[in-house]
């Protein structure tokens, strides 16, 4: 496996992005990725009760179709929390593109960001999706990438190639997210392409492990969204020997887990008004569900985020959130390391004694910038 | 029952605080509640594995003794985290105090709160120990309350009387906490005397049901802490025919309530620089640990408590909220009223529709002025 230095987009896709005015700012808001070879596709989604209506029709389409082709994704708009006629308009735009594409309805996702509550306008998406099509292509990736984006500074993108069986395999991934960043997930979505050949198993496999070594090990805020979504698109076009288990399985697995954990990495350095990485490792616990919910709960201790922000080294706030975090850890079993805080990058390790298994997490401090940033946001 | 204006301790009860050195700033920093007669003692500790020293020493005296005559407070200082010298220290600066004033070793009950993980220098107390005896008053509670504040802008206390079989019962309550609050309980101290003669059975039932629906309804900042205790002393110097259950008790009962509550909310009132009092009622849930349970999860909600600084009518991040607590809310069922966000107090109701209870928890917002205390504080 290697990360490439030139973006290089998975053979058979092809992507753009415009803005059709759902951003006020008038900023890209539309993407679409289209794979020319009907693919196969697995999910992650917010485990929260309540969830967008693009979620619910992908998980409709999910369900009734084997193949996709194509996704998708709006932001300046979370189409949640708009009962009945937001699920309509996430069908209708759904149902419009696939129209437009001469694909099986069933074929297209969608994917929605941005604010909860309001109703979508679709018929904006709809005005712009001829051109959306019509400007498909390989170095489209870079408007779709951007058009994804709400709150965040930086576009986030990852490109890797790895050889299956002496077959050269690609694998890229976009994702968009910088606040209500929370296992399991955040606002946070992630779209990833592969023309790797795989089972539909070893895909649902593969995602699934690596999702949860990633995306479910970073947190901004605590704060769950509505909306989280990482897809995985595999469309065959490499021609390798179909991964399904083995040391196939187990390399393109590394694969996608390194990229999802480059771009969950990005996701936090971009944190809304952040001024910290802090990488939180938790060692020697009893199992990695207790190292991981440990991490979890410091990294969303209000307190010791300040207190990283302040570059104050209050390992007192650690001690807190240990003993608040719900394990029956003491005192004496406690050991905690907490490098300088004086630079960008805040590493902290806490050893519980008791075991061999570890987890890491990572996170964001907490600034009055963040508080400004989403205090004004609406 | 009735608030009193005129603040009356209860029969029995003398208090006194001074400054002893822990604080740098000078500021009074060591209190003492004295009880003449020996009274009955029920506690309520913080639910977090890590335990301050002070801690460990009330919960093998409230074991070993059935009653209990002095409390010995310090802030500056929480003696958390400090190992076993920590808990002979703790239990030092009791057995001296027990001493000097003559009682039983286990009749003293001791307090800490303030910064984690320091040493907490004994010898300061034990000096000031024979002046804080000797300086023993009714009016000395005005200094003790004022002993026990960290980060607290004000002191906080009620003091409330009602008839218990034509006797007059007093009641009285001295509370810290400002920051660290969030169930249960929070870096949260409270101690109340009442001169009422109660079974022990029904003081501590009644103490365990105030706390239920007061302190662990409150959160500033979702961190709890290793030293939250509430402490009633109850002496029975009033000569009323002794509180064991019907209607007594249920006034009694009404009584602590009451009186925890509104400490509970001058807690919240005095949040780190917080400028909103927020009440979050949540109704027509199925049960209350239901209702309570989501109260608390929007009232802990990082983006909730900024957008209400920001007056920023964002109800997606209550629908967010909701629908990341765990319970199978659907969106069809949910109905919020967030009531205007101009003044200082805002209202919200979360109605859930899929039953008839309910529970109200009270928080503030987040703002940057409470990063820059917690960024700064050590």
């Amino acid at each position: 496996m290697r990360k490439t230095q030139k973006r290089i987009l998975p053979i058979g896709f092809k992507a753009n992005g415009l803005a059709c005015g759902l951003k006020k700012s008038g900023k890209l808001d539309l993407a679409l990725i289209y794979s020319q070879l009907p693919a196969k596709a697995s999910a992650k989604f917010t485990t929260s009760s309540i969830i967008a209506a693009p979620l619910v029709v992908c998980k409709k389409h999910l369900k009734s179709a084997k193949r996709f082709q194509a996704v998708l994704i709006n932001s300046g708009n979370a189409n949640c929390f708009t009962g009945k006629s937001g699920i309509n308009n996430a069908q209708a735009a759904a149902d419009y593109l696939a129209q437009k594409l001469k694909i099986a309805k069933d074929s297209v996702l969608v994917s929605s960001t941005g604010i909860i509550g309001k109703r979508l306008d679709v018929a904006k998406i709809k005005q712009k999706v001829p051109e959306l099509i019509s400007g498909l292509s390989d170095s489209g990736i870079h408007q779709a990438k951007m058009a994804i984006m709400t709150t965040d500074t930086f576009a986030k993108e990852i490109s890797l190639s790895l050889r299956i069986n002496a077959k050269l395999v690609h694998i890229y991934g976009i994702a968009k997210g910088a606040g209500m960043i929370a296992p399991n997930m955040a606002t946070m979505l992630c779209f990833i392409m592969t023309d790797a050949a795989i089972t539909q198993r070893a895909l649902d496999k593969a995602l699934g492990s690596a999702v949860d070594k990633s995306f479910n090990c970073i947190s901004v805020d605590g704060c769950m969204s509505t909306n989280d979504t990482v897809l995985v698109l595999a469309n065959s076009a490499a021609g390798n020997k179909v991964i399904a288990n083995g040391i196939d399985l187990q390399k393109f697995s590394q694969a996608l887990e390194f990229l999802c954990l480059d771009l969950a990495k990005m996701v936090v350095s971009d944190a809304e008004g952040a001024t910290k990485f802090i990488q939180i490792d938790v060692v020697q616990a009893r199992h990695i569900q207790e190292a991981k919910k440990i991490a979890l709960h410091i990294a969303n201790s209000v307190l010791f985020k300040t207190a990283v922000f302040g570059q104050n080294p209050n390992f007192g706030r650690v001690v807190a959130a240990v003993g608040a975090s719900g394990f029956q850890i003491k005192e004496e079993q406690l050991k905690i390391r907490l490098g300088s805080l004086k630079g960008k990058q805040v590493k902290l390790t806490v050893s519980l004694s008791r075991g061999k298994a570890k987890c890491t997490v990572y996170t964001s401090d907490l600034t009055p910038e963040y508080i400004k940033i989403n205090a004004g946001y609406n």
